[in-house]
């Protein structure tokens, strides 16, 4: 840095890089090189102004020599990164009572008066620091006497008169700005913007355009794209006889850029000034490679661009402004991807409460969690998880939730809770679902017994009556209200093919039913990359075969129930099959532990216990019997495959029946089964053996050959050591990267929620290990495993299934150790696969970022 | 093996080394060679006996050509393991017509028909494979008719006259018995005893001593240690007139050895035999390095002694013979070491009921678990858990155990089930903590509701009686009936001590209790390696104040509780430095979820309400709001020590104020502190931070320097993989290989009993991985933290705590990573550092193992 002037002026020729002078005085001076009318203007570096605060004043009256002695200037902050903030930007330092009373001659005294006074007022509280409540008394109306009283109050409080020199007036600007930016309050704001400790300010000295005077004069700011959509458009307010942004003040009466039937326009008033900014603005939105909004001001009929930025533009915007951008030659596709946050657009994906519709509000709360759903309230987990299972959407409504609510959660469409704030366990968990959710919904009162919900005006909600919940808005209204769908194609399609284009990492979808598979052919999957099987057995009529299973007293009756539910399976795999049309399905055979499918309360038991025409007792026994210390480690996947054959028989026999049933109406199918919670080699040998007996039976019963791959859930720290054994019969190993952190950590997920945030508040964890994946623990086991198994095996397909398969940073480590795919939720694969082609362009292609506009 | 002749002399000179000819064919080879009268025998060897089996047979003709034509011989199975058992031994083969005429002339007619008459049932049945009942009307009474008829029925089964040519019998006998050998239900036997598949026979044929005719002639078996204890003394019975092991049948009057006033002894019958057979022995002792026990034949005035094996001895006496061997010079103390099992050990170190003390019987049962315990009766493990919180020793008494019992178990001194058998949760577990057990005892009624316990003829038990449960005789006693102690001077204390001298890790113990470090010290541990500080709040004083904490509305009021229960654990800890004189301790900080520290009945919960004068919901809402789904991956540990630091702060002034009052009384005490459940280097840090803080605090107010050691658990995968960083901030690394195999394996140790038998059976697991640490996935991540530790800190201490600690193959591991010091329960010291000797001796000198008499 040491290199650059610590004054430089900007402009063409200039090198006037982020990293010294910060992102304002680099676009400045890119609009002044492209030939844009900016005033001329001088950025101070970011180690001058270090210096600065540490009293190392540079000259200042060279300085203002370079603006030719006239020295009304204007000071704005340029940190290295726009998102940091910054001091307020003070307009017309070195206004002193000499040019006061030259303005009264060019403006007239009010202007000028009004002018000089506003200027003694704003030195004196963020400059000289002054309590502006000593300042309380005077009204600036551009009387003489206002001004007298603004700096008689100054001279009495700093026992010396308001400075008359303009350099000694910039001097104690760029030191206020210099501090102001080391204070605490500012430190702290900046670093929950993700500001590193030593974050950088520049400064820019600008001279004044006054927005006064004679001819058309006056300030506004502009963009060229409505901010909701990215569509081509004109939005902005201008004041005449105005500065800075005062268009934008409550009170002031700005006009319109554009003729508008609700007021005045700038159009109408200036023509020429409005084709002058549309040329500016197209001119700029080629040389800077991206679409800005400007601050402009008029003086005497001449229009000035002061200072520019990014558009303000929605995720839905900022996909088309990428695209277009692209399409006009601007930049290239490959900026376009890396100009799209990955994470923004599932507000994108989620559906959003039509502004026209009519709703009635019943409750209003905190926005949560953005999107909206609507569906039948449910005042329970389980009730919520019994609705999933019959593919009712049901809204999810709590006093508040608590980790026993997880799985509920995951089964609603929608959550609304009485109490809790945003960051309440509702909330925190509904963000990370991207579950709609308004929680501390105020009017509301539950009685979760009766299963009533009452509002303050007396209307009692049952059990089951429709909601809509709008977290995007913090609503909760009556009824299903009419939703804008996502839309998902034009730009948004245009920039996923791009993508796609670049990617160079398989993408599959998590998907369990018809539905998710369906959508995720709709995202462009390259097939299913896991696929639970256990979910199936909810639905009502299975649940009491499955429970009949659980109570047979030996293999022959367990097998009799599974005999059941076996055409239920076929058909389910067989329409996954048809859905997927030939792309590979990778089936995870039963997981969870059998206690999952008992009820819990004594209530539900005796329920349980008539239907089966069993004594309570022995359902109880039964229940208690399975109970578990810690379900996640006991008697579920491999260990219950392999102590209860008959499960995985009768599901494997369900997948070769619909592989070759699906395989006679279409494209082949080649199956994919995978065994969960493994943690020996033998595990796989065993089942394997069972499956390969199934195989064949199905074979010699259709006489119809279709071969199939058996895989590996790398799910336990030992798995992982051993993958180079469990390569050996395994085609493929898929890491289940939340239970393999749960246990690499030995934290459970679901009772992690009471000390994560404090943990990543301490940073004891950089992050939370279950949201972006853990490089240097479980990583280390990817990488471990990974090398074993191609070692063993080179030719076996390695992926990533859970929720980490969605995740940005976790899917450029999966890039890196050269995993074949990642599987996420339908509703993540767009965004997983944006971020793999972010991560593959970069590293292609670093140059690329530069393009970025700060 | 091929060099090797398939046949070979026993005796001087000949090489007849076990692994080709078995262990019994060495072991009358070296007899032979000592000059011990051993009749003329020769071994066939291992692949000479598949051979037999396969068809190929040696030439018999000229193997009876050296016994000089006199033809009769004895075969005896000579395995290569004598635990692996083999063929029943054959006698008098080559009988025939002819040499039954002989004998007639030599023996009378009767004695040579009894034998002739015997060898051919023997050999209908063992070599012909006859149907024993064919033979049911024929008693040999020695008199020809019995003989006649015994030769017409073998003629008429076999459709072919009983064998004349002793060669062809011979041929015979040897293909029986190799074929025997390979049979079905021989494998499945000796496998599991622990013979691999390919486990191998050899045979010896031997010259028959009669044991009859004229002059003292006889047969018996004789040792000369006492079996219980390993004194000097002599055992044995002998029968005139008589072969093999007849003086074992029952029904046949045998003498004693000695002089006897129980009946006639054979030191009346012939001094001369007695002296002889003790020249023998100590010729034998010294010779063969090892006590022996005989099979001997009298004939005619002279003693042959035909086989010898390893004296019998239990667990108590192999202790004493091998000391007292390696004090007469037979063997080196090393191999003193290596005859002893480690396992075995825990015998001597349990109570064993005094069998001659008075005892009231109310209940038999299985004998699941050895050694006898006294206490109070409860009926659940919640009682057992309080009981042991009050030092009072207790008996759980259950239907049956589950799961949900083992921490009750963990609390009682012995357990009495009225269901179960074997391999019952009730004995499975017991065996594994070491703890006398009796299960499926018959004759009592259970009513745990009503807390009692009848027995058949009605005598009624309530919780809080004392009994006594004999788990080695599988009985149960009213009242507290006398006990043994175990013996740990003499024999056992000298080899300990010769244990020490070879054991190069170091040995400390698990102790939380002053009874546990008593007993640690009494074993002579060098310091405490765990000493769990939660069980000091079971009590129930210290319960109520540890609810209190819970319940505890902010910090100040938690520390106000805590503040109370500073002055206990100061006390405790202040015991345990003064028993332990200046050896580490090493405490590891507060671990358990607070929920342990909550009833859980709704009865419970009320008594607790009412004592704490809360409502009762209020009582259910906490319980409800730390209940966790996976406890053991939840909020303890570490991260219970940073969510409410106040409790690991009172810890650690409770340790340090304890370090300046011991460190006054006696020797300087350093106290070693533990962090429990460790993931990240930060979770260390931090504590480390707030302990020296404390530390800093003490110091000041006491005005006494001291230090103490910080360290850290490795309980999780991730702690093990992040060694290296964790090594920046710890002194020391301590492995739990409980949590680690739980996190590695995902797998409960609590939930694991369902299906681990199954697992260990089916060889998925190929031993139950909490008893012996699993080398290829836990112990490379020990491998892998034990690298990166030292790397980062090579003087930094490693050691395993927990259950391995104790286990003999855990340990050998131990070693060949270099860690410095395993800990584990007092009553395992002995064991643990026996094995560690003998792994040591292994390793230094593989030739000792030879000196093993097999």
């Amino acid at each position: 840095m040491s290199t650059y002037a610590p004054i430089q002026r900007l402009g063409k020729d200039a090198a006037v890089p982020v990293a010294v002078y910060g992102a304002r005085a680099n676009r400045l001076a890119r609009l002044r090189a492209l030939g844009l009318p900016v005033p001329l203007a001088y950025a101070v570096s970011v180690p001058a102004v270090q210096g600065i605060a540490a009293g190392h004043m540079p000259d200042i009256t060279s300085l203002l020599a370079k603006f030719g002695g006239r020295g009304i200037v204007s000071v704005r902050s340029s940190p290295i990164e726009r998102e940091w903030g910054g001091p307020q930007t003070l307009l017309n330092v070195g206004l002193n009572d000499d040019i006061h009373a030259k303005l009264c001659r060019r403006l007239g005294e009010h202007d000028a008066t009004l002018l000089y006074c506003r200027f003694v007022l704003e030195y004196s509280v963020h400059v000289a620091r002054l309590d502006s409540e000593s300042f309380d008394g005077i009204r600036n109306d551009g009387s003489p006497a206002a001004l007298a009283a603004a700096l008689a109050v100054y001279e009495a409080e700093m026992d010396e008169a308001f400075p008359q020199d303009p350099a000694d007036q910039l001097g104690h600007v760029l030191r206020s700005m210099a501090r102001a930016w080391e204070g605490t309050t500012a430190r702290i704001l900046r670093q929950a913007r993700g500001a590193p400790t030593d974050a950088g300010l520049g400064l820019i000295v600008q001279r004044m355009a006054l927005g006064l005077g004679g001819g058309e004069s006056g300030a506004g700011f502009v963009q060229f794209v409505k901010p909701s959509t990215g569509e081509a458009t004109i939005r902005g307010r201008y004041l005449s006889k105005s500065q800075g942004m005062e268009a934008k003040q409550p009170g002031r009466q700005a006009d319109f850029i554009t003729i508008d039937k609700r007021g005045r326009s700038l159009e109408e008033a200036s023509p020429d000034a409005l084709a002058d900014l549309q040329k500016f603005a197209a001119i700029a939105r080629l040389g800077c490679h991206d679409t800005l909004k400007f601050e402009f001001t008029i003086e005497s009929g001449k229009t000035w661009l002061l200072d520019a930025a990014p558009a303000d533009r929605s995720p839905r915007a900022a996909v088309r402004i990428a695209v277009d951008l692209a399409e006009d030659g601007a930049i290239s596709r490959k900026t376009a991807l890396l100009r799209v946050e990955p994470e923004n657009l599932q507000q994108l994906l989620h559906p959003q409460v039509d502004p026209d519709a009519p709703a009635e509000i019943f409750a209003r709360g905190l926005r949560a969690s953005p999107g909206a759903a609507c569906g039948r309230i449910v005042f329970s987990a389980t009730a919520a998880q019994s609705s999933a299972a019959q593919d009712e959407p049901c809204i999810l409504v709590r006093h508040e939730t608590s980790p026993e609510d997880i799985r509920g959660m995951h089964s609603a469409k929608g959550v609304l809770t009485e109490r809790g704030g945003m960051t309440s366990h509702a909330a925190v968990i509904a963000r990370g679902l991207g579950l709609p959710c308004v929680v501390g919904a105020s009017g509301i009162t539950l009685n979760p017994k009766r299963k009533t919900m009452t509002t303050s005006d007396g209307r009692v909600f049952n059990e089951g009556d429709i909601i809509t919940v709008d977290g995007t808005n913090g609503i909760a209204m009556v009824g299903e209200v009419a939703m804008m769908r996502p839309e998902l194609d034009g730009a948004f399609a245009t920039l996923m093919a791009w993508a796609a284009e670049f990617c160079d990492i398989g993408i599959r979808a998590n998907a369990d039913t018809p539905a998710d598979a369906r959508s995720a052919r709709s995202f462009g999957v390259e097939g299913i990359g896991l696929c639970r099987t256990e979910h199936m057995f909810f639905q009502e009529d299975r649940l009491t075969v499955m429970r009949e299973m659980i109570f047979a007293d030996d293999a022959d009756d367990r097998r009799a129930a599974l005999d059941r539910l076996l055409p239920m399976q076929r058909s389910d795999f067989a329409e996954l099959f048809e859905i997927m049309h030939g792309l590979p399905v990778c089936i995870r055979l039963f997981d969870p532990p059998l206690h999952e499918f008992l009820p819990h309360s004594r209530e539900a038991m005796q329920e349980l216990a008539d239907a089966m025409a069993l004594p309570v007792s022995q359902v109880i026994a039964r229940a208690e019997g399975l109970r578990e210390f810690n379900p996640m480690l006991g008697l579920r996947g491999v260990r219950l495959g392999l102590s209860v054959p008959e499960i995985y028989e009768m599901q494997a026999r369900a997948i070769f029946e619909a592989t070759v049933l699906a395989s006679r109406n279409g494209k082949p199918v080649v199956p994919e089964i995978m065994i969960p919670l493994v943690s020996a080699a033998r595990e796989v040998d065993l089942v394997k053996n069972h499956i390969d007996a199934v195989a064949a039976a199905v074979l010699n019963e259709s006489g119809r050959k279709f071969t199939y791959r058996l895989g590996t859930m790398v799910e336990t720290p030992r798995a992982a050591l051993r993958a180079g054994d469990l390569a050996l019969n395994s085609a493929f190993l898929s890491f289940g990267t939340n239970d393999l952190t749960q246990m690499t950590y030995g934290l459970s997920r679901d009772d992690a929620g009471r000390f994560m945030s404090t943990y990543v508040n301490q940073q004891v964890f950089p992050e939370d290990p279950f949201h972006t994946l853990d490089r240097d623990g479980v990583g280390e086991l990817l990488h471990i495993a990974s090398e074993r198994a191609r070692a063993a095996r080179p030719d076996i397909v390695l992926s990533v299934c859970g929720e980490h398969g969605g995740d940005p940073e976790s899917i450029a480590f999966c890039r890196s150790e050269g995993l074949d795919y990642v599987s996420c939720s339908p509703f993540r694969v767009p965004i997983a696969r944006l971020a793999a082609a972010q991560d593959a362009v970069r590293g292609t292609n670093k140059a690329t970022e530069d393009l970025v506009v700060k």
